[in-house]
């Protein structure tokens, strides 16, 4: 067994664990992270793409990427659709703020490489991960590809091991509170080669369901439809998908998609889960160890570096001051923002989705919603707000 | 049978169907107004008392009241309470807008005046109301108390005859839509002596549900807690209202209601409706004939004499032009207010009341959406727009 001593141990080499590993670097504190995954595994997991103001200005002033800017896509409002017509939400107008098209593999491959310049300390691949003595002398223990156990001894541990965290069962059941909501549908995703439909996103409710009209590169897109949640992707025919996404794009402006060859098929599942608190002793967990959100609101991995930007700096006093109280407000404040993006997210779905057994009056009363908001330059602006992000607390 | 022959016939003579008569008189149209109700009935049946920015307006410059100005409340903004603190919203700074706290006794009462003076022909406490021929030569029929049937004959017919609305089935089953919603709760309302507790209202949400602190006059008191639909008003004893009332207001500032005897108890229905189209040939239908919301919003009056202001403007070009084509445009313009108080209604609703069986992510969003409404600006100011009223269309 080998054994290394550092400061702060990170489960998790996503972007939420690597980001608050470069952090914690610039504040000149030892970390070492881990995760099972190769980076080849990572880097190949399509997931979200859009970034906060905040998670784009995080990335360029830690020094982590630039390329956010030259590759990403800036998009300066969205397009919500409904009743077959388009109305433009317009970020820039309304919020002073843009969001940031740019995938989150992207994001991951920036920050290992910036660990990886500045001599971070990045385990993948390891396997059989555990952690013990949370709330006394921290210890995460794996074994590497020739089965040699090693140990990583640490003041602080950090769960930022994604949904399936074995960090956040460290936090005794008699202390965490864990909130679930299943919601009655999925995402149907599909990756096609096709141009672009539009320059930025369109958010579509239709009575038939919702639809997201998503980019990826100029000769790759990204699209999704409402569907039930035991869709096998195995029975949608191309053509079926292109006319479903086509039937809930229809409107009175004769707008349809261009269509291509659909080469990747997903079902998404969609919930919400929150655990309660995010301390635990020498114990902390951020991004989706801690909380998922259901996609419409794109606030996924924005919470994750939200959470690290907070934990960041109170790991930053606790460690100079040798002084675990400084941990004290990372669940208050990291909280505040996950139930606002809880909300948030239960927002947009419930808004643009169409529940199964929905009636008249549901369906009216949606439009009534969505007649509202465009409306209101008020409403506008509280959806753009939300959308490009609150202000760090 | 005595035959009276006028331009419009109104069946309901409460705030909707006065004030629809009070402007056409203005316009120079003949109209009469039957209700099954006596004036006194009226005028002691305790309703809502918010009146709408616009609401207030069309009261005064119509020339019904001034009084609203004098002896009624002007209220800049409510309190939104939740977490045991209290958060203003601003309706003035926000929105330039105040709401008015004056019963809806009273504005019948002002517009029964106003027809009286005017000599308008309003008839009180008429019998067995019917009506037919609503596409070809309608008429209303009803007897008078010694048993005389009278008879009024009228090229256009206005159903403003309220929640239990006979006219509303004029309107066949093959053209009619019928959207309803059920709550899975009531409010218990009460009415006390004693001061006000606040200036005022007060809408608290606590995980013990919803409750509403209004005010009547300076020694009356209006309060309302939110209950389950079966609740019995007898099993309640002052002491048990009064304390649940405080346990849901009270909080970290100490906040305490002023208490005194309770001389009224109420269990208010709650629930959703609309029926479509509101024209139906050459019946129109305007107010609670029509539609029905909860009175989370204080949506109820104000809608039905926004549907009057606008059925007033129609049936002048149409009498004007002796073209019923002129009354196409009252549906679409009515119903797409109607649906947006519907939803902001629901959303007043739901963000504030506790679902029978909510669990903890349930009560942590709506807390993160208050957090989120109130942190914002422009979500404060989304809210007092849509309480202070929506412009007219």
């Amino acid at each position: 067994m080998t054994v290394t001593r550092t400061t702060v141990g990170i489960v998790g080499a996503g972007p939420a664990g690597l980001m608050l590993s470069h952090l914690l670097a610039r504040a000149g504190i030892d970390t070492v992270a881990v995760d099972h995954r190769t980076r080849h595994e990572i880097e190949t997991t399509h997931r979200a793409g859009i970034l906060e103001r905040d998670s784009v200005r995080l990335l360029v002033d830690a020094g982590v990427s630039s390329r956010v800017l030259t590759d990403g896509h800036e998009h300066r409002g969205i397009d919500l659709r409904f009743g077959g017509e388009s109305h433009r939400i317009d970020f820039q107008g309304l919020a002073g703020a843009s969001t940031w098209l740019y995938p989150q593999t992207d994001v991951f491959t920036d920050l290992a490489d910036a660990r990886a310049r500045d001599g971070g300390d990045v385990r993948f691949g390891v396997r059989g991960t555990t952690v013990a003595d949370v709330t006394g002398s921290p210890f995460i223990r794996y074994a590497d590809d020739r089965g040699t156990v090693h140990e990583i001894s640490c003041d602080y541990l950090v769960g930022a091991d994604g949904s399936r965290s074995i960090c956040r069962h460290e936090v005794p059941d008699a202390v965490r509170r864990r909130h679930h909501r299943e919601y009655p549908y999925a995402w149907f995703g599909i990756l096609c080669r096709a141009p672009a439909s539009a320059p930025e996103l369109i958010y579509t409710r239709s009575d038939r369901g919702f639809a997201l009209i998503s980019q990826r590169t100029e000769a790759v897109q990204r699209m999704y439809l409402q569907c039930d949640p035991s869709t096998d992707p195995a029975d949608w025919s191309d053509d079926r998908i292109w006319s479903e996404l086509q039937a809930r794009l229809a409107g009175t402006d004769g707008f349809r998609l261009h269509e291509g060859p659909i080469f990747d098929k997903t079902v998404l599942p969609f919930r919400s889960f929150v655990q309660e608190p995010l301390r635990h002793g020498r114990l902390l967990l951020a991004g989706d160890a801690a909380h998922t959100v259901p996609p419409t609101g794109a606030k996924g991995l924005n919470l994750a570096l939200a959470d690290v930007r907070v934990l960041a700096e109170v790991l930053e006093l606790a460690v100079r001051h040798d002084d675990p109280d400084a941990l004290d407000g990372y669940t208050r404040r990291a909280l505040t923002r996950v139930w606002k993006a809880q909300h948030f997210s239960y927002w947009m779905t419930t808004m643009l989705h169409v529940p199964p057994g929905a009636d008249a009056f549901d369906l009216r009363r949606q439009e009534g919603e969505l007649a509202m908001l465009v409306a209101s330059e008020s409403g506008r602006r509280y959806l753009a707000e939300g959308y490009t992000g609150w202000p760090a607390v």
